[in-house]
């Protein structure tokens, strides 16, 4: 499974690079997971993945490295957007993506990792912030479908709208602690198509 | 300055227990924004507070222990709920004290550092969790009235308004890595007041 909910059935490009990048993310994502950034030790990463640490080090050298090309990674992996025909049915699919996402063990637990270790590292607050722009770019053409389609107006920003559909699981997974359920979901879903639909993302003129 | 936004002019209950503690809980703060939660240390903010260390190990005993008494004062000192005759004007006021704190240097570190330490600490957590439950209670009045006023439907759930509010600011400062203004706060705001009045945040009879 992938993150955001992955694509099923998706086979990675072979070759033996590949095939040794995909173990290694794989086993990083693992110990990420298990026992946060701290704990992340590119040696442990070769024992798990079954990869010589020789390679590991040559190829992603420092920790920072290694979470960032992970980050890419799951942004490659992440779920393509839907298109269901209206606005609220895409904001629905995303906003259950992502709370799936957010709520499953191992991927909760690593996005919680990732994102305590870009609070203290630049490196990978960068990566993090490529991962959401990617993601966030993914999504957007479904408000730009319904801005084509008359739903909402000429000028929304549709990457603020996707933004509002993520915004709220984040909050309740890292601050307040509230059920990080599908009600959540759809209730942000449901927002978010309201703000738009009321003009809060239009962009100013200046 | 207290915590998102603080109380002017406030004053503590005086003595000396009172004033050990204030000292005590300035220093960890000041602590924790300069280097974060990892390297935090009973001694270390004792000899910041100019404390006994003894005092300290005996009031507070562990990090996490001192990190959750923070929080209590944080939402103590936190700012009031504004009373503005309107709901965009009060969730506005709302979003902009959010807004100002995250963006302050200690009082935005502060906060990266101590959601950083509860996706890894349960106390800490649970902590953070009453912080937010302590200011989304003081905040959720400002719906309430605005449900008096027939600005809303009545059943509308004014915690979760309260939270929509928040939840863009805290995606952007620990998640997208948006930019954090107060374009951002205004229009926070503004889509939590449109998703109210189309009856997004209404309680389902179940």
């Amino acid at each position: 499974m992938g993150y955001h909910g992955g694509r099923p059935g998706q086979t990675r490009p072979g070759g033996r690079t590949a095939r040794v990048r995909a173990a290694v993310l794989r086993a990083a994502g693992d110990a990420l997971a298990e026992h946060g950034v701290d704990a992340l030790d590119l040696a442990d990463v070769a024992r798990r993945a079954e990869v010589g640490k020789t390679t590991v080090y040559r190829r992603w050298g420092t920790v920072p490295a290694l979470v960032a090309d992970l980050l890419v990674d799951m942004a490659e992996q992440s779920s393509p957007r839907a298109d269901t025909g209206t606005l609220l049915g895409d904001l629905t699919a995303n906003a259950r993506l992502v709370q799936s996402t957010l709520v499953d063990p191992r991927q909760g637990s690593l996005f919680k990792a990732v994102i305590a270790a870009a609070t203290c590292d630049d490196r990978t607050a960068e990566a993090l912030h490529g991962f959401y722009a990617a993601r966030i770019g993914e999504w957007a053409p479904c408000v730009e479908k319904a801005v084509d389609r008359g739903e909402l107006a000429p000028g929304t920003d549709a990457r603020e709208v996707i933004r509002a559909v993520s915004a709220p699981l984040y909050y309740r997974l890292l601050a307040s602690g509230d059920p990080l359920d599908e009600a959540a979901a759809d209730r942000a879903a449901a927002a978010a198509a309201a703000g738009a639909r009321a003009g809060v993302y239009v962009r100013s003129a200046d």
